[in-house]
């Protein structure tokens, strides 16, 4: 695609959104971020399956898989990066809360450029802060990528006026759940520890790649409540998305950490902060 | 206006929705659902109230109120019922969760036909059922009537599959929160109960003109955590939205509730239930 970024396609044509599309009017929908580079999609199975389990868990009409990974593929940058994302609605509906039958999903894609970040994310680490923002437990849409994002809004607002990179979110009881726009994981004495998000957060995809990985990589992911006293003592943290992959964080609030030899074998397992 | 309803204006004129705009990508913006008649829109100052104090809550740039009411009065139906619906987003914005600036809000006004609700909604009350899905607490969203709505979504797909016309929402703790789409009062001996909404739910137009009327009409509203048990131990119960205005509640599981007078003495004085 030559034309200029970012292009948005609406059920395959470059176009824009009924207002009454129920994406809009109740965040009735899901979405996926994926990195794009020379014609490829990273992750785009994991991708794909997590698309599944949304519309399964959320009794979203199934979308044609097999066409919206083709539309993904045709427009994809040939050459170069690129980010991508997919957003599908329950499509439009009459007034009110009720979901229309039969219900005819609405698919918008998204084409945006790479995002420079910084070098130093991958060579040096992040720097995160402890917000005070909490958000909900809601087991029926905890691990969802649900457009329903207003908290995540706000603790980035909160992020603004801090000297961090990322912020670390807790629940209403306090329990760790993730970064703002990506997953947390604390080495501790050689093992992987991730929160288990049965309450709250999103189940990343490149958390699960990292999930996957763990096993290969001999350190095991054990999923479980975390602590904040869980990421003080913590040996190592990182963080993961599907776009930027892996960072190290080398500091959380007061504490500083080393980017070790377990989030560098993870680092260097996918390939991440070689370029 | 004579146009086929639905009828869909953004930023004052019939069109739609950029891809972009943080209301689809984020749920990150606020809606308000007016009751319009014969070309006057019923609790206009308190819905412009309530937009004004979500635009601050989510730091959303203050829409020109003057101008934005001017909008919904020009498009309100001159003649007969109708329902307008005003959704304000934070505008379009790049990629990711960060606030942009400037703000550029969005503004959208859909004009529906009246809803035909059974008249016996009125005259002899609605029936309900407590719903299994729990409602996340979050202090930050708390009463705003923001685009999230995920929940409410869930919660009608629930009820659809049970023999009763409202849900009552209860949240993780147990506490009771709402109706689906319309607030909770319960009358105790003579004085009215609701919900005080510290930290789920939405704060409803109908529900602030009830607990002011309730100074007036001598029966106080005190708002505080209720119980499943302070339903069932009522002697009253209504619920409330912006459109219907008032439904006394005949039902709710397994228990019988009478068109009591306290109920009776707040539709009368509103002129709920008389057509």
């Amino acid at each position: 695609m030559t034309a200029a970024r970012p292009i948005w396609l609406v059920n395959g044509e470059v176009s824009t959104v009924n207002p009454a599309d129920r994406g809009l009017a109740y965040g009735d929908g899901l979405f996926e971020t994926m990195a794009a580079q020379d014609g490829r999609i990273r992750w785009l199975d994991l991708h794909m399956q997590r698309l599944r389990d949304g519309c399964a868990r959320l009794a979203i009409a199934p979308v044609n898989h097999d066409a919206v990974r083709g539309e993904i593929l045709r427009h994809c940058p040939n050459s170069g990066r690129g980010v991508m994302k997919l957003i599908i609605t329950r499509g439009t509906g009459s007034r009110g809360y009720r979901i229309p039958q039969p219900q005819n999903p609405t698919r918008i894609l998204g084409i945006s450029n790479w995002p420079e970040y910084p070098s130093g994310h991958y060579t040096e680490g992040v720097r995160m802060a402890s917000l005070t923002l909490r958000l909900g437990r809601n087991p029926a849409l905890a691990g969802i990528k649900h457009l329903c994002r207003l908290e995540q809004v706000l603790a980035q607002q909160e992020l603004s006026a801090l000297d961090a990179d990322e912020g670390v979110l807790m629940d209403e009881l306090g329990l760790v759940v993730s970064g703002i726009a990506c997953n947390l994981f604390a080495a501790h004495r050689g093992r992987l520890l991730t929160p288990s998000l049965s309450h709250s957060g999103v189940k990343g995809v490149m958390r699960r790649a990292v999930m996957e990985a763990a096993q290969s990589l001999g350190t095991g992911c054990e999923t479980r409540q975390l602590t904040q006293d869980d990421l003080a003592n913590a040996d190592e943290l990182f963080v993961t998305n599907a776009v930027f992959g892996i960072w190290p964080v080398r500091q959380l609030d007061q504490r500083d950490y080393r980017l070790g030899g377990l989030t560098r074998r993870f680092m260097d397992h996918f390939g991440y902060g070689q370029a």
